[in-house]
């Protein structure tokens, strides 16, 4: 099989590139290890930034977003007891962030590449690739017992932190940089309405807690957690409890309860590899960045680093320029590495971190007190919520 | 003797109270330690906020302040090599910064106090505090071979971390926070013209250097030196090599060396005890909070205590009113801990830190790169370091 560019991994990146692609007229062809329902099944972020709620628009998958997606003008953070309303759309001349799971975000993708007629060869086995430092890079997978071969011009690596495209990259080539935080975050999703329209971060003696939502009738909400903790010590009776002793007593007052549909413990994490492309292969989202949630970065950041790749590729194949291909990796990480910093910030204001001791928690608190008294620190944190612009 | 207020401590905390307290009618006694001299020839701070220059000419001694310090209306970052300047007058609708030693401070505030007759006891030996939890509190001290005591109405404790007036208070009535910084400043004096009319502080691989001055003649710079450094081991050339090395090659070109008048390392700490009250003693400026020099708060929030404490005793004798003496811990708290956050995060961005390794160095240079790009982040910046209003 010959493509223009293959993609590795059919997860929302390798999904919306492909899509963009299909509408610049290039031609891919998606290689997934997995089902299409495992993919499906993976329960992850629900805020879309402006920036990605375009580039799902520009892919003609915005559809079902715009109709049924939560447009949010504010989140709520809740310190010392109370609760103070960050407000994104005034502060940021209004913008605004959409609360949209990215498994719907995913559904959309995996109907639109279906109704198109574009080709996604799902539980590809030992996927591996070749030769992208020559000028005919290649990838290969086993499926049905048959050794498979994707000649290509471009391989794009969407297959996530622990996917075969980074590691397929020689070690020396990589500089990698990390930060493990020390504890988790515990997750519930239930068919319950949520405890407010907008987003709640706590910051407690407790932890952290978050409550999110999917849509109306379906709510998110996480604990932070020890980083050893196991998601069959909690029952959702003791979930239910826990989060309620994190809340404010009108939100704990107004929580409604439900039966988990899923419960899971998630690590934090913060990884950056750079660069991003190694001859004719181009990493994208997870796979070159990972950012704790705090702050719903990842997804978005995910889909900023496929719109610069999709947007390379057409000046490549439309202008025969190469500018964009060669600036890639400059231009997404100058913006992973703000993300990242904010990431990293808003995770270290909000959790408790047993080794910053006493001090620690003033400082953390301190910053709260400022944060929702100064205009102008207000609104740093909501340029960056809402994303920052593409440069 | 019988005074109204016992000021403990000759430093320019204790002067300035003294000052503002003769201002307003009401009778006090400093008693220090040390000689003249010696205080005059502490090193210290030298920039001074808005609040500090207004409380200075409350006082009446601000003339020469005016005539001879220099007004900054932006401060420089270095980082990745380059210089940015933070326009700290346009980002706050006109606010400045005074560079004016604190020696010049003390000094002045020492001949106003001579001037109009005031009490000084200097180098007053095994000064002891008594009955604050009473009515009737006492400070005990000996001088020329003979114990002395004054009756006062309260206790002013203006003597520093390692004074005795917070040493006096039961352990089991404080409660402390601290954060001690794995580095120190190696800071030199000297008689050369400063490199930038401004003050620049900056970011670099080889660590933290700031170049700072007290007059248009004498400069004061520093560089961050692991903590087991040993001043001993720095010759002049060797601390003006270093300082050269971690400038932009603009500035090292221009950087005027000279014989050092002063050399030392000092540590980073930052340090609060709560409450700042205990019957009839108030704790003011470093004898309740120390914070890390980078941001120059150390000097501007002792000057915010006192100022604080001089209206709450001129409340007292004046309108009989207790409020000022009752809220004036936590007026100052709420203060103190804004300016703590402030100068541990500056500290936290402009210094290497072994142990958060290359993401955190990343981490910084994300953190600058936005700092310098957003006009929210460089006004909340802008709006701590000329000092954040009081209220």
């Amino acid at each position: 099989m010959r493509t223009q560019v293959a993609i590795i991994g059919a997860g929302p990146s390798g999904l919306l590139l492909g899509q963009l692609l299909y509408k610049a007229g290039i031609d891919a062809v998606i290689v997934e290890r997995q089902s299409p329902d495992y993919v499906l099944g993976r329960i992850r972020a629900g805020v879309l930034e402006q920036v990605s709620i375009d580039l799902l628009d520009k892919a003609g998958v915005g559809q079902r977003m715009h109709a049924e997606g939560l447009p949010h003008g504010g989140i709520e953070l809740l310190f010392k007891g109370a609760r103070h309303r960050i407000d994104l759309e005034g502060l940021t001349g209004g913008k605004h962030v959409m609360v949209y799971g990215q498994t719907e975000v995913t559904r959309d993708l995996m109907e639109a590449r279906s109704a198109a007629g574009l080709t996604t060869i799902y539980q590809a086995g030992d996927v591996t690739l070749h030769d992208f430092d020559g000028a005919q890079p290649k990838v290969r997978y086993t499926k049905d017992g048959q050794t498979h071969e994707i000649a290509c011009d471009f391989i794009a690596g969407c297959d996530g932190y622990h996917g075969v495209s980074r590691a397929s990259v020689p070690e020396s080539a990589l500089r990698t940089y990390e930060k493990v935080y020390p504890f988790g975050w515990l997750g519930v999703l239930a068919d319950v309405p949520p405890v407010s329209h907008e987003l709640i971060y706590a910051n407690t003696g407790r932890g952290f807690a978050l409550c999110s939502m999917r849509s109306a009738k379906r709510s998110r909400y996480y604990v932070q957690v020890p980083m050893e903790e196991k998601v069959e010590n909690w029952s959702d009776a003791a979930f239910w409890a826990e989060l309620r002793n994190r809340l404010d007593p009108e939100a704990a007052e107004r929580l409604v309860t439900g039966p988990s549909l899923e419960k899971s413990i998630a690590p934090l994490r913060s990884f950056v590899a750079e660069p991003m492309r190694f001859g004719r292969l181009f990493l994208a989202g997870d796979a070159a960045h990972i950012v704790p949630p705090t702050g719903a970065k990842g997804l978005n950041l995910a889909a900023s680093d496929v719109g610069y790749l999709s947007t390379a590729f057409a000046e490549y194949y439309g202008e025969k320029s190469p500018v964009g291909i060669d600036t890639y990796s400059d231009r997404c990480l100058r913006r992973v590495w703000k993300a990242e910093r904010f990431s990293w910030w808003f995770t270290s204001l909000m959790h408790r971190f047993p080794e910053t001791g006493e001090f620690g928690q003033k400082i953390q608190e301190a910053e709260l007190d400022y944060l929702v008294q100064s205009k102008a620190a207000s609104t740093a944190l909501a340029e960056n919520y809402v994303g920052l612009p593409l440069v």
